[in-house]
């Protein structure tokens, strides 16, 4: 039996979706019972890197997912609007449906998940984090046996891409923007990326398959790179560390059996030079999967592009046209739905247990580093080292990295110093992994 | 509806499969359904660290893959028999089997898949490759849009934690090798995998799934880590490089659309220190799997021990349960099956095209790195380097590195050297990646 796919959207992604649908030689033999049967595109005039037969083509998105010959919808035009409406659609008229959109996931996944559910369909989503990198179907599938305590992972190519050239090129945040923006790593408006929302987009989206629950993306908490600049990168440098943008859903220290608490974030974030995460550079992504039995396991790989992102598409095709090849009687295949329907707790940022490192500039004056390290002491906050890195003229520059503390604590501490006569201002704050 | 399980072997992977299955509060739901049916064991009386009521005990594991009420058989046992005769015996009477057996599977995948086939019943093998990383699974499912180019990986924790030691250390091969039986790391025979013996099965097993054909695991090339010693791991980190044994697969350069040729090959490898695969150290595995259009992506984790591995043991277990779980009719899910039933071609080693490293103790005269240089360039080895390392008495130690070159051309020219009355031997012959 042949599958009739129906495209939306025929960008970077969706060219390289039909690349390799067109040239099938070579790969999964299932491929050859798919048939590209619609595309819907904006323009019909508009030149194309793929040749497709005119009659494929329509600018009527809404035809393709009512069309009662579609049996996959794949949605790849990005956005919130149409693409949501055009997902439930096409799932009340109970078509499968395979998505690169991380946004509508991680924002609409109850409505959309309860729709498919409803109808048995699948809602498929492979490409939507990490490009290329199996991460979705390992995390509903091969580590299934586990109790996941931690994903963290570099998950946003564009700034990794920025702290990699800041951290080699020992230059200023603006100055790679406008670099990463000419070489087409960066959008025109770079806010996405480089303020940690597609991170957090993704985060969530791993943290409710990871931890068997949905998630409130409102509640998940974000700060983007444009704060880091080239001395907190040489200052952490000196210390043993990189700075990474993480994104890390772990089950919070205070969760119990009854109130199984998580927390979910995105930041820049120092990590020892030894940890996996450190060596992952450029556009390039990487997950790292912690829980019980299994310890820890990495995915690594290109985070974006059109290949790997397409072959990410034609994954999740592929694992539709299998079950529908073997028919199901009745219900879904269960490792490959999404049927939880509870909302995970997310902790407080204040109750996070981790280190800090923070960057004080003061008057060059003796007691400004006892003054500090008693305050933090009066609010239980636990000193790892406290260095004067530098003076300018009158001024001081003090680098303090903490041992795990709470992230209250630690806050209480900084409102308090920031009072002091002797201290300046305090342009970083960074936690540590 | 519960699925029973009957499992053979009650060893480390046994103990920790015990384990999850017995303890299945957030893991997934779907463990739920599953029970231990019966459990195969060598001797009744010996003590275990998992409770289990003894009725659950046997010795008799023929009554176990025989047993009407067993649905899936977990094969723990190990080694090429009884393994391979229980496992064809489940197969025979129906019964859906899950095995970490690299050895069985690397030697008799035609006659176990083609029963398994004929049967409508699935032969699981995650846990069999790289302990609890999943790699058997993104290789049957999420890769399957792309052409497969090459899989390359450190697939053996034994040699893997012998050359990081000696790496670090500066100690010889035997040494290391004490402290690595000392530590249970290495067997007391450690043959299997000094030799390459086992990473020779695993990478005829990722071979197989990778390139979509049987492999005859006699014709895969293998060179073991004995002959590694301090000194040439000392001149290949002067050089850039790390040695490691990696274990690859690779469409050869020869291979065309008619004659698709593959090259198979365990062997010590110089590997760039900026190489993903260069900082995989100790008893960890990684895989790196490069296709087309995904470009690379890399896996890593614990590449053994009871937790990962049974981690492995236990997602091949769901897999199963979510297909019977939703009974499909009549075929099997293309992919989770293995139909391909052709053997793959492999190229042999003098058609292998790579870099060179050659270490060689010549007399201490003038003119011998000219000779080595001419006698190179008549057999059409294209040299990167040639430096004089050291010199002992009336000796010279000279390293060689080629660029890439054909190793039957490589072979000849290193013939000829080896008859030069200056060339004293040869001690190490290594590729570069």
């Amino acid at each position: 039996m042949a599958f009739k796919i129906g495209l939306l959207g025929l960008g970077t992604v969706g060219t390289g979706t039909v690349q390799i649908l067109l040239d099938t030689n070579g790969r999964h033999p299932l491929l050859q019972g798919l048939s590209l049967h619609r595309v819907g595109v904006r323009s019909l005039s508009k030149p194309r890197q793929v040749e497709l037969p005119e009659t494929l083509l329509t600018t009527d998105l809404e035809e393709i997912v009512t069309d009662p010959n579609v049996d996959i919808v794949v949605e790849l035009i990005g956005g919130l609007e149409p693409a949501r409406s055009l997902i439930l659609k096409a799932i009340s008229h109970g078509k499968h449906v395979v998505t690169a959109n991380k946004a509508v996931i991680s924002r609409y996944a109850d409505e959309i998940f309860t729709a498919a559910n409803e109808k048995g369909v699948y809602v498929m989503l492979e490409a939507a984090v990490g490009g290329g990198i199996p991460v979705i179907q390992p995390l509903k599938q091969s580590l299934g046996a586990n109790r996941i305590h931690r994903i963290m992972g570099i998950v946003n190519g564009t700034t990794n891409y920025i702290l990699t050239r800041m951290q080699l090129e020992g230059v200023d945040f603006s100055e790679v923007l406008a670099i990463a923006q000419e070489l087409g790593y960066a959008e025109a408006d770079p806010t996405a990326d480089v303020d940690g929302l597609d991170a957090a987009d993704k985060i969530a989206i791993l943290a409710s398959l990871g931890f068997g629950g949905r998630i409130k993306l409102s509640e998940v908490y974000c700060e983007g790179i444009r704060n880091i600049n080239a001395s907190d990168i040489s200052y952490a440098d000196r210390l043993g560390f990189v700075i990474k943008l993480l994104a890390i859903a772990s089950r919070d220290s205070q969760a119990t059996a009854e109130n199984d608490l998580l927390s979910i974030r995105v930041h820049p974030t120092l990590v020892p030079k030894a940890h996996p995460l450190a060596s992952i550079n450029d556009v390039y992504n990487a997950i790292l999967i912690e829980g019980e039995p299994i310890g820890q396991v990495m995915f690594f790989g290109p985070g974006a592009g059109a290949g790997p992102t397409a072959s990410a598409v034609v994954s999740d095709i592929l694992n539709i046209a299998a079950v529908l090849n073997s028919p199901l009687s009745g219900e879904v295949h269960p490792l490959m739905s999404c049927t939880h329907q509870h909302y995970c707790n997310l902790a407080p940022m204040e109750d996070l247990i981790t280190r800090f490192y923070a960057r004080f500039i003061t008057q060059d004056e003796s007691g400004v580093i006892g003054k500090l390290g008693t305050c933090f002491g009066n609010h239980d906050v636990s000193i790892e080292s406290i260095v004067q890195i530098d003076t300018h003229g009158e001024l001081a520059e003090i680098v303090v990295v903490t041992h795990d503390v709470r992230e209250g604590n630690f806050r209480q501490a900084l409102d308090e110093i920031q009072s002091f006569n002797v201290v300046n201002r305090i342009p970083s704050i960074l936690r540590v992994l």
